[in-house]
């Protein structure tokens, strides 16, 4: 290769679940095709264009799995579910070998039954004040790490030798007695027996901790125990910085989609107020946010989740109107462009809105760098993307596709 | 999911051998593109269209192993060989285990030679009343169940264990001495041992059988004996209703459809007289039947033989006039629609009449139903589908979108 051509950086902006079915209320058109989307039609017609399946054809795909995908990785091969995600997510970032879990602050009697699984709803600061009350913790050998979330909800991650995710829940989902973990396998037993042993120390620490002594003479449920569920086992997976050899951020509002980037080794940029991964979410706020974080990096994975939230509400009016403000910040990439970079316009799935969920229907990409083959598709759409010469790909592909683009894919052969 | 999503039922209509290539006597053009369908371009309008590999690119597939791949098994793993496919085809459907052979009704003379391979062409009803003479045979521990087919024609099934598909023909091809079955290894000696008990015990069953003594009397060699050929073992496949969760049936004509999609555990539904599977065959009865058993069923496979015949014949003006034929056909789907239904438009290989065999070329695939993406495709032939956004598939994932369109297909992730 001409030593003199400069490696690019990569810009994968994901928007989440923006492909569509044809909607009555849009007289038979997907919220794209219905909406002008003159910058992104831009991208496609000066970029190439295909239809990409995330995880492979018909299936439908998570958030979790997605993204996976979308960052070079084969669900099929290496996801263990959404556990380790949802911990990672809150910042609560293990490696392959830890079980993570999420948890609820409940509310225990004297006899050990659970009185409110949700602590009367506890938020922060009374849950912040309260984990740091059990931290260190340590059980026959295994470090019990916990982080509070949102609301009553936390993570907790155990870690050492001779874990195994393959135990139930501590955990009955409702009132009464406490249900214990059990192993489902007899190798597992000894991570349920560590896990009834954390649930018995957080009674032990936290039963007669001030704050609780403040609830309960405020008529407060007292946050009194903590009970985990959902094990999963952290994906054993190469870090991202290390197998693109890359130095690599994530841009995004919303938890999951951090952990998931987290997990592999992105760094995850803490970002304005405005940017909320909601609906009403500043685009241009984050688009700027993620041009800044490529001054520093390789490479950004940018989500923008608004378009998700319309589909799953099922209004294809709201999906077009937030279309037209992705397409706005499709401008602010056009109009701040750097002639280093690739950029990449696709999502991690399809939310119709008549299905209120995710589908399999496989989704619009354009990829943009300049000098790149211009090929014949010219508009930014579940049908005008599959006249380009991407074709029809899997996901995984996205960033092998992107590294040779950005000129820094190795030579197979001589 | 949205709870109030109903699960849509889905029809594959596979006009065999319909994929072609330019013929001279159409000017160039393949049957499909020289033959006005207006109700199969309705379909590829107003659903996706695209071209599909049965197999996989530039493998040409039988009318079997093409079949497997559109009820979504991948040939390149499950499929052993027709023998299995052609005793299901007249109704004897046996299980992984089974080894199946292809048999004659034959003439032999006092010394055991063959003197005529196919006993005069012996037909029902005698055979029928034969095959009842060699019921319940059970030879060294392995049951042999038998069936009569047309003409002289038989299926085999051994069953029990320690059975191999891994030996030779009892059946030199010829008139003369019997060609006893050998093992090809030593562990499928015990098999040639079994299969050639079985051929002596059919002689000393049928030697002296009343329908032998009256064909001899009327001057008829008499089918004194049965050589079985083309030992292969049922597929390890899991059965279609459970693998996708939906009742499912297949209208056919044709005995190996009905065998490969008895074998794969569809249930095979009886047709009026008028759907012969050949040329002349009544389409839109076909049809009707098709929609009718959709009423009962979640999944339907239908198979239209004609185009294939007229591909073997090297006729294309006759294979134009098929296709006429079956466009009405598709006027009978469009008028007789229900909004409830995933349907597809496709063909299980390319029978070119220049070729007068099946090609590997790809075949055109429509799917359409209320309310999914509409792209760009307008026509249905080899051509024209490869605008749509399905893009180039292989066989084995016209299952999983369709699943995916008709609602029916499980998240993977979070």
């Amino acid at each position: 290769m001409n030593l003199s051509v400069l490696k690019k950086k990569i810009l994968i902006v994901v928007m989440d679940g923006l492909g569509d079915r044809g909607c009555k209320e849009l007289d038979g058109l997907t919220p794209l095709q219905a909406t002008k989307t003159p910058n992104l039609d831009w991208f496609t017609r000066n970029g190439i264009a295909g239809t990409c399946d995330t995880v492979d054809v018909g299936i439908r795909p998570g958030s979790d799995t997605s993204h996976l995908s979308i960052l070079g990785y084969d669900p099929l091969e290496v996801y263990t579910g959404r556990g380790p995600f949802e911990a990672a997510g809150i910042g609560l970032i293990g490696k392959h070998g830890d079980v993570a879990f999420r948890c609820n602050f409940s509310t225990c009697d004297n006899d050990m039954n659970i009185t409110d699984r949700r602590a009367g709803r506890v938020d922060k600061p009374d849950t912040t004040e309260l984990v740091r009350s059990l931290e260190g913790m340590r059980i026959d050998g295994i470090e019990a790490i916990i982080k509070e979330g949102t609301e009553h909800r936390a993570a907790l991650i155990l870690r050492g030798g001779g874990l195994s995710p393959d135990v139930t829940d501590a955990d009955s989902h409702d009132n009464g007695p406490i249900a214990w973990s059990k192993g489902r396998t007899p190798e597992a037993q000894f991570t349920a027996d560590v896990l009834n042993k954390f649930v018995k120390e957080t009674y032990k620490r936290l039963k007669d901790h001030p704050v609780n002594e403040r609830r309960i003479a405020k008529g407060l449920p007292p946050a009194n125990i903590i009970l985990p569920r959902g094990a999963g086992s952290f994906p054993n997976i190469q870090s991202f910085p290390e197998k693109y050899d890359m130095k690599a951020a994530c841009v995004a509002g919303v938890g999951m989609i951090k952990g998931i980037c987290g997990v592999c080794g992105l760094d995850v940029i803490d970002l304005p107020g405005c940017c909320t991964g909601g609906y009403s979410s500043d685009f241009v706020s984050k688009a700027k946010a993620a041009m800044d974080t490529l001054k520093e990096y390789d490479f950004v994975l940018m989500n923008v989740k608004a378009p998700d939230v319309c589909g799953h509400d099922g209004d294809p009016k709201l999906k077009c109107d937030a279309i037209k403000r992705l397409d706005e910040m499709a401008g602010y990439f056009k109009n701040n462009f750097r002639e280093d970079m690739v950029i990449v316009f696709t999502a991690d799935h399809s939310t119709p809105c008549s299905l209120k969920d995710h589908s399999g229907d496989p989704v619009p990409i354009t990829v943009y760098t300049p000098g790149n083959v211009r090929d014949d598709a010219v508009e930014f759409s579940e049908s005008g993307c599959s006249h380009g010469r991407i074709g029809r790909i899997r996901g995984k592909y996205i960033l092998p596709m992107c590294m040779d683009l950005a000129d820094r894919a190795e030579k197979f052969g001589a």
